[in-house]
């Protein structure tokens, strides 16, 4: 039995004592005949459970779950206390059509200029560009091309053998069927929304008819069927997008990775041989290659802001409640949302108008603010910059290996003072730790709960070694220890709430590392290597376990030539104000932009 | 491997299929040596959990828990639908003066006439009566007596050897200076409310200072200081109520019999052979008994009701959120309320009003409505009755073994149609099975979560076999699983709104058998029996589970004495309509109550 702890009620921690705990994860690296072992191992009946129950112990979560009274009554789903409206924004009407919230996002972008676009510059270098939905929009209108046109290339990768990995469900005469309607409806002069004609893929485990949803497995298809289209991708519908496909992505959500043993391992735009990251892998691939302008994806660990920020394009994680789950995997969790992956900030504004849209009232109670988008194509955008203040933990900020990784943020938070006017200021965030913990248990229980009906004992249906490993784990959660990490939930809540009070933003690298490296060995079996999860998701849980919108904005490369992304954490349900900032983080750090393979180098991989 | 189910979404379920299925447990009864044995089996690593995942097997919990999809999203806390505002109350402010609301109570009782509690009346039969709330007022304010003149009957309590299982904790120069205080107030006619002078009791789960909070144990309040009152308990003392103790209570709430074998098993004051029922076992014993007017109790799945009913006495539960639970044992979890055992609903009505006022916003998401009270004053409450439907799950509420409670219950469905023109209509409740296995995880996981860091390996320290066994049991959960029924509570919760649409109170007894035997063998080592903790169970929890308020009125006696309740199950917050309605069936069926024995025959027992 350990030494029983008790901790000092939330509002009488002495901030200036805290001490920031690095984060050690005592486990082997495991792939190939190892890790197969090692999951049998994990899975037998009493051998299995002294190894999680020991694993627990080292890494610190079974003092937390068991031994430590948690004075704070706990928090079941983020609730927040009432925020102030944030300067300069449009606010949108949740309950409006979804094109007509396209079209008031479309007057909040900055005045659009093709010849940006499509001419190189004069005497400028030259400078990659990803086309933006504008483009496509004014390409469209102008006839230069129609929707129709852009489908061979989609179809270019379902005819390559082996078949790709990016895009895991995909039915060209369906996507050429919206694609005429949607070239149909430019003839006509009638588009629906900015986003008539544009090609936007969904991660499998958001349902898009007449795809099935697999959540990246070989089986769950069969147990649930897909009879009608998510609210968010209903909602894209709506507005004209084309929906091509559903997106490989890292098994059930369960790493961060997107390492897929099922259909092939998507191998990152910037180098085939590195993961995208996890687990919206082929969400963020597609968008990072330039096949398709915007990706949905879901966040329930970072699952839209890690596989971004390695593939180099955005990913929007939205407050817990500011957009529908109904229709995906996740609509009974507490900690994941949807939201864009895009390759340029505009393109996450126009996209999130179109998906916003509160879950229904009975499962979220508190959603007493509407949301807005910042005015980008108002002059007063320079003056708000001006008054917003970042808060950075160093101690946090810094506790990662890559210097490439920590000089670029610095970089940026310097231009954003010398340009903007942004101030920095230094913050506290205590227990880590706790917020670790926290995440793994509400995650993983609630993951086990729409996974155990199907497999109660883990084996019996084909599931990758990795899954299997995680639901070892999550399987040894008590009950008592998920009422726990709740109380957890509103002693971190507190503490964020308080920082809040202090500054606009809470500003960190979106990972402790960039794209690893893909062991050959972890490609047919997968692979488990806590150290790189626990890196990947380093900063990326906080906005998960307290529902804080955030997102993650590429801002260059590291020595490798592997991307780098930026992250911002918002205040609750102020996502207008991560935008603002984002969008002027990517114009002075993201303008030359390398351009990542041809989309036929990555199919190469698998 | 069990066999896979899948639920029918909630609004699709075809009410006119339902089956009712009866409660079956395939468990033995144990006590003395053989349930000692049992406890270290169940406590045994690998035994242990086969055994409990035998009975779970057996009794259907894990087919529930782990083999079965349920299409809704959880519901962690109770969540209510706006109600229509009730009939004929009077609205009290939460935020108030306890003592204002006192007086606001007291004006919504019907007329006061003390010749009818004073005089046993003219050729009736002898009548024995409580001493009201309002009969010591006016005895205090007439001058007959003193609140310090009471003080003496308690002491009497003290002074016995075996010490007297009712109150485990009391102090009577502190008592006995609060009956001064009190005294001294009448003395300048500066009463603080009717609540003056009034004999209350505390269960020991709720903190009342300078007395430890040991829930019943002979160690809690080793490791858990008490400073300040709870917040329900200071509203009693700022009324005037003199706070006389703590009473003894089925340890930590596990169990509804009210057994204790640190304190010795409270005998019932109708026959102390038998059990008060539990877990408030020594609050509705000590108002049983005649000795104070009031206890404030804790219900977490029945445990105000059960003993209430078992010691023919009113308790009632009010809707989740309606008290406030800071300060006892309780506040973190999201089944247990705090509220009055009293003789008569009058009594009921003045403690209820004294104590309520909801838990801090930040934990309670919605409280719409306001506290109200019936207006028992006016003409016009017998208009009110004659509009209320009862609704009877019949099935349900004849599926116990006694007729003589089904018949009294039935009586009094007949006497109100007869007497007041309420109609009794039938009505279906699905999934009963389902909200017992969701509740007993909701309340085991966060039972277990207040234990843990002083029990974790469930020895080591002093718990009783009883406690011991229940959590083994509820160790045995998965954090899975509480996820699971919380997705069982919103099913539940939509039901029961339906019905609500149709009812306005649902009828059941308040137990499936008046007060069971006492073996004598369960005095030293407590005992297990699941049939007999069903049974007393099988209508309480679901106001539990749904945070729904009930209250349990006495209705008279079976054929070998004991006493039998009946229970109203309100719609949310709607206190007012239950407190009404019990108000009558007290009038017309408890009249002539039988006098329970004299407090220090029940000191015998121990």
């Amino acid at each position: 039995m350990g030494k029983k702890q008790v901790m000092v009620p939330v509002n009488e921690v002495d901030l200036t004592e805290v001490k920031y705990v690095p984060e050690k994860f005592e486990t082997p690296h495991l792939t190939g005949f190892w890790f197969k072992l090692f999951v049998k191992v994990m899975e037998a009946p009493l051998i299995g459970s002294l190894i999680t129950s020991h694993l627990k112990q080292k890494n610190g979560m079974t003092e937390i779950l068991k031994n430590t009274v948690i004075p704070e009554v706990p928090m079941f789903i983020p609730q927040f206390p009432l925020q102030d409206p944030e300067p300069g924004v449009v606010c949108l009407e949740e309950d409006g059509k979804p094109e007509e919230r396209v079209d008031l996002a479309l007057k909040c972008l900055p005045h659009y200029d093709p010849s940006s676009s499509w001419n190189s510059g004069s005497g400028e270098p030259f400078r990659f560009r990803y086309w933006k939905i504008r483009d496509y929009g004014y390409a469209y209108r102008s006839k230069f091309t129609t929707p129709s046109m852009f489908i061979s290339a989609i179809e270019v990768l379902n005819d390559k053998q082996p078949s790709a990995p990016l895009l895991i469900s995909f039915d060209p005469k369906e996507v050429r069927r919206q694609a005429a309607a949607s070239t149909q409806r430019f003839e006509e002069g009638i588009p629906l929304s900015i986003l008539d004609g544009i090609l936007i893929a969904v991660k499998d485990d958001i349902d898009c008819f007449p795809h099935p949803s697999k959540g990246g497995s070989t089986w769950f298809h069969e147990v649930r069927q897909v009879n009608i289209d998510a609210v968010s991708v209903s909602r894209l519908r709506s507005s004209g997008a084309i929906l091509v496909g559903k997106t490989n992505m890292h098994e059930f959500g369960m790493g961060t990775t997107g390492n897929n043993p099922n259909y092939g391992t998507p191998g990152n735009p910037h180098n085939p041989k590195r993961y995208t990251g996890g687990s919206s892998s082929g969400s963020a691939a597609i968008v990072a290659s330039g096949l398709c302008s915007a990706a949905l994806g879901t966040d329930g660990g970072g699952s839209i802001r890690i596989p971004a920020s390695l593939c180099g394009v955005v990913g929007l994680k939205t407050t817990f409640g500011r957009t529908d789950l109904t229709g995906s995997l996740w609509e009974a969790g507490t900690v994941t949302i949807a939201g864009p992956i895009t390759a340029t900030v505009e393109d996450a504004i126009l996209v999130y108008a179109a998906i916003l849209g509160s879950s229904p009232a009975d499962r979220i109670p508190l959603n007493p603010s509407l949301p807005c988008l910042p005015d980008l194509s108002s002059n007063e955008s320079s003056n708000i910059l001006g008054s917003l203040t970042l808060g950075k933990y160093t101690k946090w900020f810094n506790d990662i290996s890559s210097t490439d990784i920590t000089d670029k943020c610095e970089d940026v938070l310097n231009q954003l003072f010398h340009l903007h006017g942004c101030k920095t200021t230094e913050i506290v965030i205590p227990e880590l730790r706790e917020l670790r913990t926290a995440h793994t248990v509400t995650f993983g229980s609630e993951s086990l709960c729409l996974l155990n009906p199907d497999c109660e004992d883990g084996k019996g249906v084909r599931l990758t070694n990795d899954t299997r490993t995680n639901l070892a784990l999550f399987r040894s959660f008590a009950a008592s220890d998920y009422v726990s990490v709740q109380r957890l939930r509103r002693r971190i809540m507190y503490y964020h709430m308080e920082i809040f009070k202090k500054v606009d933003v809470i500003v960190t690298p979106t990972t402790g590392m960039t794209a690893p490296e893909i062991p050959e060995s972890a490609l047919e079996v997968g692979e488990t290597n806590l150290q790189v999860v626990a890196s990947l998701m380093q900063f990326a849980i906080t906005a998960n376990i307290l529902g804080l919108p955030a997102i993650s904005v590429p801002i260059g490369y590291d020595k490798q030539g592997l991307p780098i992304g930026l992250q911002l954490i918002g205040r609750p349900w102020c996502e207008a104000t991560i935008l603002r900032l984002a969008s002027v983080i990517e114009e002075f750090s993201a303008e030359y932009r390398k351009k990542p393979m041809e989309f036929y180098d990555i199919l190469k991989v698998k």
